[in-house]
């Protein structure tokens, strides 16, 4: 059985969502979770919850917390017994599988760095993005605002553990790996692309060359690699688009008696287009590059986000993903290489 | 009356949207327009159109075209009677007020540099994507592809240029100025944003500090500042999603009879949510920092992209942002420091 733990203290409604997400993750995929955070608290959300009783589920208690306002490196230094803290203690200890927060991002990462470590060879531990597309798999962005100011050489490590989650979690045989630019031919790019091109082109994947911020969604591409910097601006743009939409559709819909009929007769529609986009479905973002699995959700993730970054936690868990990462690091020669 | 001189060979679907794009200007502004490119072919275009005889409108010929696959800095260079060189030619000798091409933007911007030439103060001219937002005016972005690799100080000017445009042309009171980074606070961004802030604080106007990407569209910002390479990934993914959405809602509702029926009733809520997103109303994208004007199209615009296009360049031209934008530069000593 894996186990999974969970910060209960992380997100901005916490511990509600993190709570239903537990009980949903027990109940749906058998897994076993460790509710980390103040155990009194905790355990009134619990016994709200009839069936939560049967379910292989446990509270961890902490006695401190890291809010949003907290300063992300102060708090993983002096907060020592938060639940972010505990979590990456768990795992890094054996005790836990993997664990999931979704509290203040800086301090997570910080966290999950000094505690867990970093996989031999790998420079800087990547957040990767994980996004609904038109048609297929999800693509995963690496990085999403991990590292903002790259090197190439960075750069070449993100697509490759990018293409390894692919590869073993999301299943994709043989990942098209893009590089994110502003034209399709390699001369378009800035300085850091045209000089990470050449490495990626020496790397024993399915590079496909540049790719642009509109073919992010389209399904032709697996996986796509940029600075940090970049990666969270187009992630940004992406999730305030949406709203923007959703709510000029409402408006729209709104200001006629017929399309207010319409909107009735198609709402089952709306509610199938809702979650074609709905982030939740996929849960959280990964941490590739440490010793051990750590998933960090938006901090206004909801249960059934949690829920799926608990499955995506398990599935990270059992793929061995990080031992992979090691392995194929270490058979690139100095360079990053072409193996054999 | 104002003269805009128009690519007649530019886009993808020339010289269609081009003519028609004419017509329409010509027609609801009174403004007289230019038709450069092949006489013959614009010709029986023209005469496809009843009332554009009495119209406004001529042709100038020129026998040279460059296409989107022409080597950028090379067709600039070689090509001097093409249509954009002669465009920017007509701008530069003052027979026409302004121009517009829906060309090969590489091509377009090294034309427009070499022709009309840099205003005094400006290290490198920026190209501004303007795009409708939620609530109120539309916002400007700078730059949005022409400079991909920047300075602190060029991002500092690029500010300056969008704040005057926004003033002068879309006639926002006090534009709000935001630096696009990863995080609202000022600590969050990578090394150029850290630096460039404390120039963009030096200048006088309403620096509103650092807005994201979720920022872009909310109305809550006029002008957003990046380098060329995050505003050109911000607007394709931009691009790409609006398209992306489309086609989810649209499948979603072909999906059942009661969604069909109900999209029927909804029909005119559909067309004004088309409309409220349609980057075509805004038209182009302006190269500020010219000795003249040049609005830049997306190569697929239509003929109400065009018209509005034309629109742009005419209001550009009586703004005399440029002779503003020299002004405001020669009244900043060195560093960008604050003027008085």
């Amino acid at each position: 059985m894996v186990t999974i733990a969970v910060d209960a203290m992380g997100g901005d409604k916490a511990p509600v969502p993190e709570v239903e997400g537990a009980i949903h993750a027990a109940k749906q995929y058998g897994h076993r979770v460790i509710l980390v955070g103040d155990r009194q608290t905790i355990q009134e959300h619990l016994d709200g919850h009839a069936t939560a009783r049967k379910l292989p589920i446990e509270i961890h208690h902490t006695s401190e917390r890291i809010t949003m306002h907290d300063h992300a490196a102060k708090a993983a230094r002096t907060k020592k017994d938060s639940s972010m803290h505990i979590c990456a203690r768990l795992v890094a200890d054996g005790k836990a599988d993997g664990y999931v927060s979704a509290g203040n991002t800086g301090a997570c990462m910080a966290i999950a760095k000094m505690v867990l470590g970093k996989v031999p060879g790998v420079d800087r531990p990547a957040l990767s993005g994980v996004f609904p597309t038109l048609k297929g798999s999800p693509v995963v962005v690496v990085d999403v605002g991990a590292n903002v100011d790259c090197e190439p050489k960075m750069l070449a490590q993100f697509a490759l553990m990018g293409e390894i989650y692919s590869r073993l979690v999301l299943k994709v045989k043989s990942p098209r790996v893009g590089l994110l630019s502003i034209g399709e031919e390699e001369h378009k790019g800035n300085s850091l692309t045209k000089e990470t091109t050449p490495l990626l082109k020496e790397l024993d994947f399915n590079f496909i060359g540049n790719v642009e911020g509109r073919d992010l969604f389209s399904g032709g591409v697996d996986v796509v690699v940029c600075d940090g910097f970049v990666g969270n601006v187009a992630l940004k743009v992406s999730e305030g688009l949406v709203e923007l939409i959703r709510n000029l559709l409402k408006e729209s819909l709104a200001a006629t008696l017929s399309s207010k009929i319409g909107y009735v007769l198609s709402r089952s529609a709306y509610k199938d287009f809702k979650k074609r986009l709905d982030y939740s479905e996929i849960g959280g973002a990964p941490l590739l590059g440490l010793k051990g699995v750590c998933i960090i959700c938006h901090g206004r993730s909801d249960s059934n986000a949690i829920k799926n970054a608990i499955r995506s936690a398990a599935e990270f868990a059992s793929s061995h993903i990080n031992q992979r990462i090691k392995e194929e690091l270490a058979l690139i020669k100095t360079g990053l290489a072409k193996t054999g």
